[in-house]
């Protein structure tokens, strides 16, 4: 039972909170029991885990958590980078917020197969906080870091005006979409092969939430994937939505 | 120029940090020029708004942001409820974190007319957190607080799993959505007429964030309202997802 603070593990979760450290020693923390199981669903062994009243006195162990309200169990496992592999890649650019990169590598996750892509600044995908937003993603599918260059082709700039309506994007493709304030650099939108747009209605919001809009874009292949996939079938979706046999 | 911690309005900004204190004054923050000036073009009146360096002493200002950079500006508004009507409203259930009620309000100024409706349990939209991951939405369409049974019917519960895929739901409507870990309770489910539900990936997530599904949804409700529009129109949308004249 850990009662110090200045026990080993407890000083190496609390360095880990700091990008620095958790690029020199190649490890992040995931907090709370669900990542914890998310993480031995996907077959990944922890560095260690210790768990509140079993292997650490609990004070101690919300004193390191970045929970405000606590946590009952803190693991910390080694970082894993991907290649740049589609069917889908979702290529972000300084995408800085790390709520923003964790909910689109959940989105990525649940919709699509293939690599989250994370260009130049970007958040750190291992941060707690971009952890958490995964709610255990951050285990599912590798995520790579690389320049645009290295993804995939066909590339589909997502612009917040502009482009051709959104609805027949499908894989093979890279998604591509930039930070909350900028967009898309001309640099990367140079090297995109096509420009989409998601419509809005007129005179409300000007843009959406970049997390928001990678969700709808990635919805939107995943149905260009169903649809195929049907089309081949013997089924097909009548207009109510339902799948039946092919008449 | 204040130059003292003491001053009223200091006071007061500092206060509206407390949901109980919004309750009580009927007053809510916005912090930095981007909701200032969302405000302004909405035609809203600022109870006052202060200025760094012009009415207020920079360090005071940043001392009482909640912007973990400080903030050039701050202003206070009043409060305005409206009613749940549609074409198409947004109920929310028990939705606790500000972060993703804000960006709901968000996305659903973005794509859909109407109200977004907070039922029980859900995080103050009013609060420092909100009403940033609005970006200035908190001043477009009103926000109303009502119990599901206040909505107008057809009602379509969103639903993680075992609903009819999405895909063809449109206005009028009135899309229920549960909070991130419960879902909607029986009792929200009871009073809807459908239940609908984004079709993931297998072996993927196994559900999205509340305020990427709430996006997903409402963005296929004003794909809808776009192919009907269309279809009365004389244009038609190619299978490209160009529109052209109706041959």
């Amino acid at each position: 039972m850990i009662t110090s603070p200045h026990n080993e593990k407890l000083k190496l979760i609390r360095k880990l909170g700091d990008r620095r450290h958790r690029d020199r020693e190649g490890l992040f923390v995931a907090e709370g029991e669900d990542l914890i199981d998310a993480a031995a669903a996907a077959g990944l062994e922890p560095e260690f885990v210790i768990v509140a009243g079993k292997d650490v006195d609990p004070a101690l162990l919300d004193a390191v958590s970045t929970l405000g309200s606590g946590t009952r169990a803190i693991g910390v496992y080694r970082r894993r980078w991907g290649e740049p592999v589609g069917p889908v890649c979702l290529y972000l650019h300084a995408v800085s917020d790390p709520g923003n990169v964790g909910a689109a590598i959940r989105s990525a996750h649940a919709l699509v197969e293939g690599t989250v892509v994370l260009g130049p600044g970007c958040a750190d995908p291992h941060s707690p906080k971009a952890v958490r937003a995964t709610m255990g993603s951050i285990f599912g599918q590798p995520i790579a870091r690389a320049d645009v260059e290295a993804t995939p082709r066909p590339r589909v700039a997502l612009s917040a005006h502009g482009g051709r309506p959104l609805g027949t994007t499908g894989p093979p493709v890279t998604l591509c979409l930039g930070g909350e304030r900028e967009g898309l650099p001309a640099e990367v939108l140079d090297r995109c092969d096509e420009e989409v747009t998601i419509p809005l209605r007129p005179d409300g919001a000007e843009s959406l939430n970049v997390a928001a809009a990678a969700a709808i874009a990635l919805h939107d292949i995943n149905r260009q994937v169903r649809e195929r996939t049907w089309r081949g079938s013997g089924y097909r979706r009548r207009a109510n939505g339902e799948v039946h046999a092919d008449a």
